[in-house]
């Protein structure tokens, strides 16, 4: 890779940054216009002049598009989704401190990556989003299917509310975390309500929405006046 | 509208379907084309094709892209809404029975238009979503401070749990009726989880964890237990 790309001199601009940290560079201004506009609506030109290189530049360090949403699943996306499921001790925690870590590192990973809720929702949650098939494959298999099983022994045990859904757990999660930080700033605006909720707000509503529910310490404080419904 | 397009009879084909009901059906084509893949990837083209007329009847019931985004919303999307909204007693029901009202009702209208969770996601929740703009100035702004007021004075009476944040909550719970039904058929495919998950179930799912949140039932059944933390 240290090579000059020798078929594409005559077009490529021949920078001093013909190493890799350009095409380190190159793959974050890409990403941050995939997540800013969507990636149909990005050109290689785009992501050229953006990177403030030539677009020949872009088809030497990526080759194709396909190799570009490759590369950003890969080295980007693919290294959070280890961040998030990687302390995980599935073995040794409780089911609660399993979600619990994992929605905190889901939180962590919004922080150094404040692209990743709106790319997640152009490209990811979306069916037919470019990066939709290529991330669901990078989902650590074990670890999920593990994450399934604990859920449910700790269901019959009492341990985890019984009518949550295993299967739509996951999504939910990720739904609180991702969605209000994709949209939030505009949701509520129309009404005049001003709105500029940051992260640690947001984390604080989802994690007390997720594992408390509305009605949640409502129980715990008048414990014996029965049902809100 | 019961005059035929003078302007258009070179190129429109004259059809027994000039009245309203052509435009209604020409209408509901539209959304599920909407909504199948997207507003940007839908041409008046495949509408017309899709609706069995012409692209020239198609600009005489719709004139303009813009117009035709108008009418989905104030003719399709509008009604839905009211129905929301319309029953919620914010004067005489709790804070809770409302939001249990809003639930029930949002998952009503998503049986009447299936269309709706992938529409939502593709065109509405996204900033940039070519209906987002023109269905936020249609969400009855009085009904929805009047909404975060109840929340606020709930809390303040422990009703509701504290830590919720008003101004996020309408949007957690459009999240959890709306997501895992414009997405749920594939998430977890990947894992060879077999996912079959009907409205029922999403439905019970959604409404247990925003109620109750994952250790709500804990709560009530240990109630001395401590924390799950």
């Amino acid at each position: 890779m240290e090579q000059k790309p020798e078929q594409h001199t005559l077009s490529g601009r021949r920078s001093q940054k013909d190493d890799t940290s350009g095409r380190e560079h190159l793959l974050d201004t890409a990403i941050l216009l995939f997540s800013d506009r969507g990636i149909a609506n990005t050109t290689i030109a785009q992501i050229a002049k953006a990177g403030k290189v030539t677009s020949a530049m872009v088809h030497y360090w990526f080759d194709t598009r396909e190799k570009l949403y490759d590369a950003v699943v890969a080295e980007r996306l693919g290294p959070l989704i280890q961040a998030i499921w990687e302390p995980a001790d599935l073995e040794n925690e409780s089911a609660i401190q399993v979600i619990r870590g994992l929605l905190t590192r889901m939180f962590e990973v919004t922080d150094s990556a404040p692209w990743l809720p709106s790319l997640w929702l152009r490209e990811i949650v979306q069916v037919g989003g470019l990066l939709r098939e290529r991330l669901l494959r990078r989902i650590p298999r074990d670890r999920s299917i593990a994450f399934r099983q604990k859920i449910v022994e700790a269901q019959s045990r009492g341990e985890v509310n019984p009518k949550i859904e295993p299967d739509l757990l996951f999504t939910s999660m990720v739904a609180q975390v991702m969605l209000p930080q994709a949209t939030s700033s505009c949701v509520w605006d129309e009404n005049n309500i001003t709105m500029s909720l940051g992260r640690e707000q947001i984390q604080r509503h989802a994690v007390a929405l997720l594992m408390r529910g509305l009605e949640g310490p409502v129980i715990r404080s008048e414990e014996l006046n029965g049902e809100h419904q």
